[in-house]
């Protein structure tokens, strides 16, 4: 795994655990897990407090580098998804195949990014709607798996979430 | 691991990331976790202002009846360690040869417990001087395993000390 790049998206007011436990979920894994802001300054505070100083600007990031990309909820993804910029990246990573995982609130990016219809998922219940309008099947599972595409709903799946993720960084077989 | 109980001792001020990736992470593996206080109430914050409540309170678990108990750092250990009922049940554990884990600041309950001489160990920085004092051989790496016991450092060694627990909660072979 070692040298296999996972983003994850992160910006004011993220959902502490989302953030922090796929990162270092993904890094005990062997990845290499960088934790992108959109735009400066590279620290952010989570919802709950906890600090982050992120790895990265996003614009740094080739998306034909990465095994996958990873929207953690809280109120961050009320931010990125309103920049070209993130969902042109979450798209370009999406049309390799690759892993577009989100959880609780993160959901809202693949809905701008406009990749989701069709396809089975499941959310924090508050964007249950969105998730429908968009074109999207919700169920109400604690993680699901749609090909490349991962979803799951609260903070409490984050197991269930990374078991998911984990699965389909693995690949078929 | 379903049945196999681990016990992660909190109080008010824990360090969030220390408490919560353990949590999630032996759920991820399987293991029944429980949060546990030494007294009441329930809900307690952490450091960073993470949210948390607890399952039981510690006097509800019988240390005869887990695979392993963690003390992870923040405040929270300062407090925890000046209860007797806490370091009778670590030492249990102990003397059963079952996983007692700590990190950071977390070591300062295996040192009230009396468990930790001629033994190798880590922690934060802060209290390097306290488990040498204590008869440990303290060492500089990211997590260490010595029989039953395992330690790591700061937030950022999370992941190597998640490894070096299942590792030890998997036994010999």
């Amino acid at each position: 795994m070692a040298g296999k790049t996972i983003v994850i998206l992160v910006a004011g007011e993220y959902e502490d655990l989302e953030v922090w436990y796929p990162r270092l979920r993904l890094e005990e894994a062997g990845y290499d897990v960088k934790l992108c802001v959109a735009e400066g300054p590279l620290d952010v505070k989570g919802k709950h407090g906890y600090p982050c100083r992120a790895d990265s600007l996003l614009s740094a990031i080739a998306p034909a580098s990465v095994e996958g990309v990873i929207a953690p909820g809280g109120w961050a993804p009320d931010k990125l998804r309103r920049d070209p910029a993130v969902l042109a990246f979450v798209r370009a990573v999406h049309e390799r195949g690759k892993l577009v995982a989100s959880i609780c609130h993160g959901p809202w990016i693949p809905i701008s990014a406009g990749i989701l219809r069709g396809r089975r998922v499941t959310s924090s219940l508050g964007i249950k709607d969105d998730l429908v309008n968009a074109g999207a099947i919700w169920v109400d599972e604690p993680a699901v798996v749609d090909g490349n595409l991962v979803t799951a709903r609260v903070p409490k799946d984050l197991p269930a979430f990374a078991r998911a993720m984990l699965q389909v960084l693995a690949g078929p077989g």
